[in-house]
């Protein structure tokens, strides 16, 4: 096996009550990667669509990605061949649905696959953290750790790293909306507090146990309950225009929950069924519909798998 | 059945990551209570041994929150008899582990069973709330909640009043030890932060979600690593004398975990198996018996099932 063409999903971070914490992965929205072995050593990107995206491999999250899982497997076996990526880009960088954890993540899980996976999951989360750290500044982990185990994690410490997969709501969809705004990363930090009151943030414990909770009992009104967040929505949400009626006409519309995804400006809702997600999309569409900002809607099935194999 | 025995138990609040929500209640530690109904309307506190607690119906808290439980009765219907109270005490007031809790949790299920359970146990928690606020200035529910529950329990929110049952880890034994000094509530409050920063609050929240998977999974080792409070104990442990040496001795002994047992001075920890609990207990015991200050050590399975019905 010399070649391995993979989808490599969007995910949904910060979920609500979960602020840095909790992710959940998505199935019908994501990027395409081609990655192959090659005579050559070292990791070349060979091919970039869809975005317009540095070709050298340090400046790319999923060079850096691969060279850390390079570096790695260089430490502990003799090897005398090396990698070329070809990226199909679907999700936009900065749309706040984990494109630089899609191609992070893509990337070594593809890379450890050709190599007769050599290593676990979360040692691939340690490396996709790496693209991270060159796309945010920062190895976060809640959108590569859903991206590559699928359905919802939750990133219980990030020193030593420790990745919970949780359980998924059978019947779960996410809509998504993505108003075509930037959003400086400087900008979505500079709006988070960097203290909060203790009875806000007990507020906030409560909802997210209560939330895994609703997950292990697959109590949707429960979940639906849980998807509050007390701490950061009410500052970022300025920063996207519309975020409060599209919460409104989400929930109206049958939403068990609406909250930003990542730092934004995508904004997620959870529902049960497609019917709902249908209508959900609907009525969240028609809130943009009367803005001059451009969007796209997204509704996925959440993805219990992670990046999926498309052709070996 | 005109009179009932019941055992109320003794709770442990402020679980680690789960401060003002998550509680359990425990099984060897707790009050006796005999509820009687009377031809006399209303409710007298006929009897109370093992301490000094006012006799006043309205300055007790277990006849403040029978009190609650009459108030809403007599909207719903016209009864024509009273209750009497016999309180016989085990729990020492103050000590953290519960214990106007128990009392207020103990007479309204008893005053509920006498009248044929009208009330759910989220009423009766309710109910009992009253006793908290007489006791505490404030209607508390993360001690109610598991004395009239059983278990582990979540309170997700106090308004409305959501109490989630969590699964309870089979073989877990709580292993307490109470200093028998004394906290002032104020005191105990002073210490603690009005802000925290977002960064340990993330912390926090992250152990708290694994917390609740661990139960879910029956996974001891998680429920151990999750048992880890960055808030507020810092702050309140500096109130008790050797705590850090208490929680470095368990821990050696073989304890899952430690913590401060409600707002204190008791501090709990938690044991997989009866050999280990008796470890535990013993390596506590050697650090206060080097000091000059009086303590009980108490070693309890968790209570799955909150007060209990001794004799109908």
């Amino acid at each position: 096996m010399n070649e391995i063409k993979i989808f490599a999903p969007a995910t949904v971070a910060n979920i609500s009550c979960g602020f840095d914490v909790l992710g959940c992965c998505l199935d019908s929205i994501g990027d395409e990667m081609i990655i192959r072995k090659s005579a050559d050593k070292g990791i070349r990107i060979t091919k970039i669509t869809g975005e317009i995206l540095p070709y050298e491999t340090k400046k790319n999250v999923a060079g850096v990605a691969a060279l850390a899982l390079l570096e790695k497997l260089n430490t502990e076996l003799d090897f005398d061949f090396g990698f070329e990526i070809e990226i199909y880009k679907n999700i936009k960088p900065g749309s706040g649905i984990g494109s630089s954890a899609a191609s992070a993540a893509g990337v070594v899980f593809a890379m450890n696959r050709l190599l007769g996976e050599p290593f676990s999951k979360l040692e691939l989360v340690e490396f996709s953290r790496e693209g991270e750290r060159l796309a945010c500044g920062s190895p976060i982990a809640d959108n590569v750790a859903p991206a590559l185990f699928g359905g919802f994690t939750l990133v219980k410490s990030t020193d030593p790293l420790k990745i919970i997969e949780l359980p998924t709501l059978p019947d779960l969809y996410a809509v998504i909306i993505h108003p075509q705004i930037e959003i400086k990363t400087s900008d979505s930090r500079a709006v988070l507090p960097t203290t909060i009151s203790l009875e806000l943030a007990t507020k906030q414990w409560a909802n997210l146990g209560s939330l895994v909770h609703a997950l292990h009992i697959e109590n949707y009104e429960l979940f639906s309950e849980s998807l509050v967040d007390f701490i950061v929505e009410p500052h970022r949400s300025k920063l996207i225009p519309d975020f409060d009626k599209v919460k409104q006409e989400s929930k109206r519309a049958g939403a068990l929950g609406c909250g930003i995804s990542g730092s934004g400006p995508s904004i997620f809702t959870f529902c049960k069924g497609e019917q709902t997600a249908d209508n959900v999309s609907n009525a969240i569409s028609e809130v943009y519909k009367k803005t001059q900002i451009p969007y796209h809607v997204y509704s996925s099935k959440i993805n219990t798998q992670g990046v999926k194999i498309l052709e070996l």
